[in-house]
């Protein structure tokens, strides 16, 4: 599924879609045909200008690559996203399904009629039609499997063996295997006479009688090779493969490391299977950053932009409870002290910002450790260099920083102890927000657990309460 | 430069550092040879044990693809990175440049002889040279050009031209074109003649007289068309290309859409001038998405995790100071009320709940929107509703959790008006965060800033002061 467009793709795209946008609302044509569905009133529905208008759309948007077109139904609200769907040609819809988000898919596969979507994905290769399954119903997926014959049956339910985040689930299973005994010349002639080459295709993979991965046969040997020469006097032996169930992330390092197209993927017993190639690894790396920075601020991987306003509320639920659950402790922390505070007022100004300067450092180490650990750099022998040196940098940073806040302190209330008692907070609350800071993904990944997830979280809660409890309790044991 | 190696390429590659490390760990090697440099104790550093360890590290960094070996030197502290690298072989030094991160890298070429440096950069490409430019002193810079021969030291500083961040910069000079009016049995031929294909090549180019672009020859066809064909009947005519000065997120965003593996660069005469691959585009996209993750919380690109503590502290002030500032603000905003939480001591464990709930909520509107403006999925047309949109979660949002909140202060106050005034000092502040939460990075977009930047610290500003204000104003006004 190549495409090929004119000039520039990403100012053609955004035309499109404000075109499309400009066509759906000139006459509010799409409250016209959703009312239809009320009250069907023919004389207008049947106006020459409604009808116009849709063709006009309809024309745009069939020129579109399936990924534009996902692009442009995702931009749209839902009553207008619907009405561009049903313009889209049936043999096109099952491109356009799987190049939707998670969540935008879902919502119009939920609207489709069972004969629609197993129109829309007929035309699919077996990888692509196992990555719908998940988001159609048990009766829609029973319907589908009757339609397949034996062959695309089995391939289907191969795929679907694969959990999410495997090798297995990003593969292609179409692979061009060559025998490492023909001459080059013989696999020319293979080539010709298969019908269609895959698309990105930049090795080919020789094999031995059983299957068995023995190395590649780069494109560019084939070019420039005679055709005498035998496959085994060119291929490059220990290629680098993937096994179906190594972690995709693996492959995404391996991929930008080593700059590969396409490798081969076996099974355990070494038997040739599929191949990976580099724009299922773009894409799964790019949903993953996507999913990450959601991740972060607790959210859950994809949320449609156009999701009613009660399903989007309940969605960020989660985070504002733990968040909360955290603001009480924090809150509890300083019901303790409120006789310290009653007794001078000026504490309750103060102590935010000893929190806050706390929480800010920490999240700094906290993005430091996630990278080291996302990039593999962080193991047992510099671990101690580490700690090492963000407990150096938090006293120096506390030591400074301490100072200015304690001026500041100085400034507002005009008092020595007062400030002396800021400046010592904010340098101990540093200190334990590095720790934190490097103890709390460490942990996180010791646990199993995802430390983009809950890190920051944790972080927060700790230095919110740690820099009340400090600040409180030295006023409370040394000034009042 | 393509790479093979056998198995599991992660496994092998930290089983590689482990050893690397052990063997340096080993009777305090590092130490020995760095205490060399101050007093020259040669009968232990001659001694038997030392130069073998240092052969078997030698040998085992030896077998390193050049980014092997450049993650292996990040993951080691100061001394030991030096010891490594001296035993780099000098040949190799280039490549391992251009792989290391800027701070490295930047540190590395401190360290090393101007001949040292001449020597590593010779054997690379022009494109790889002007990459190592910006790390190198004027005065090597100009020795370094005196070394290359008159058409090298064009092409460098062609490629210097290219701003960061623009297609021009990401692009190889290597591009095999042919003509379209030649056979394709003629393109195999200058194929098999001409010395070396590009590594990365799924395209020959199809250029006029003039150097024009005309279309793509892709070597698929040329493998299974007849020899006797003529390139015009088999090209691809209006291919993607990108103009040198195309932004590189275009780029990235095209080739992850379309799948692209290269595509053809013009100049503003639409003369074929270089290609750009997906391999410089995914480290592209690496790179850009690490730098994002440092950016929010203020840290600069990338922080060598080696720096010394000096450096790193700094690297921290610039957050710190801005987000002191918004402390300080955020504290006056409680000074002003001082006369009220003294008559109320309660307000001060309180007050720190209703800014934190607003925090957490405006920053996941801000996560949400910086996805959204990085999909350009946001426009005028859809913008209206999103508004719409997050003011209704946050009212629905904050009815529910300002009454989860009250019921807090309830229990631990029983007071009905403290409850009832914490209920709605959360909502109204949970509509002004998810105010802010879309415009602030709609507004920094607009200003031409990188939202990512500065969303979240100016969000946690104002939904903090306003949070202070809007709890401590509503006590003072109606409950004191």
């Amino acid at each position: 599924m190549t495409f090929e467009t004119g000039v520039k793709p990403g100012e053609k795209l955004k035309a499109t879609l404000d075109q499309v946008v400009e066509l759906l609302n000139k006459q509010d044509l799409v409250s016209e045909i959703t009312s239809r569905q009320a009250t069907p009133r023919h004389e207008l529905l049947q106006s020459l200008l409604v009808k116009q208008q849709l063709a006009e759309v309809q024309r745009r948007i069939a020129q579109l690559h399936p990924a534009d077109l996902a692009f442009v139904l995702e931009g749209l609200p839902l009553g207008r996203r619907h009405v561009v769907w049903d313009l889209v040609r049936p043999e096109a819809r099952g491109a356009v399904l799987l190049e939707l988000s998670d969540a935008v898919r879902t919502r119009l596969i939920a609207d489709m009629q069972e004969n629609e979507i197993l129109g829309a994905v007929e035309h699919l290769e077996s990888e692509d039609i196992a990555d719908l399954v998940p988001s159609l119903s048990k009766h829609t997926v029973s319907a589908l499997f009757d339609t397949l014959d034996r062959e695309d049956r089995s391939e289907v339910q191969t795929m679907l063996e694969f959990p999410p985040g495997t090798v297995g689930s990003l593969m292609v299973l179409d692979v061009v295997t060559v025998r490492e005994d023909v001459n080059l010349d013989v696999v020319l002639r293979y080539l010709r006479r298969r019908s269609g080459l895959p698309a990105r295709i930049d090795h080919i993979v020789v094999v031995d009688r059983g299957g068995i991965l023995q190395g590649l046969l780069p494109i560019r040997k084939l070019l420039v090779h005679d055709p005498d020469v035998k496959v085994q006097e060119v291929l490059v032996p220990d290629p680098i493969f993937f096994y179906t169930e190594d972690a995709a992330t693996d492959a995404v390092q391996a991929f930008e490391r080593y700059d590969i197209i396409t490798a081969p993927v076996v099974n355990l017993h070494d038997r040739v299977v599929g191949m990976i190639t580099v724009d299922a690894v773009m894409d799964y790396r790019r949903e993953t950053t996507e999913r990450d920075r959601l991740k972060q601020v607790g959210l859950h991987q994809d949320e449609d932009l156009f999701a009613p306003i009660w399903k989007s509320a309940r969605n960020r639920w989660a985070w504002l409870a733990i968040n909360l659950v955290t603001a009480f402790i924090a809150s509890r922390v300083i019901g303790v002290f409120e006789g310290t505070i009653d007794k001078l007022v000026a504490l309750a100004a103060l102590m935010p910002i000893v929190a806050s300067i706390g929480g800010n450092t920490g999240n700094q180490t906290v993005a430091l450790l996630i990278r080291g650990l996302a990039l593999d750099q962080i193991h047992r022998g510099n671990l101690g260099y580490l700690v090492y040196k963000e407990i150096g940098i938090s006293i120096t940073n506390g030591i400074i920083w301490g100072a200015v806040v304690g001026a500041f302190a100085l400034v507002f209330y005009a008092s020595v102890s007062l400030a002396v008692l800021m400046a010592v907070a904010v340098l101990l609350n540093l200190v334990i927000a590095s720790l934190a800071g490097v103890f709390i993904p460490l942990g996180l990944r010791w646990l199993g657990r995802d430390p983009v997830f809950g890190s920051s979280v944790m972080l927060t809660a700790i230095t919110d309460a740690m820099g009340f409890f400090i600040f409180l309790g030295l006023a409370a044991a040394f000034l009042i």
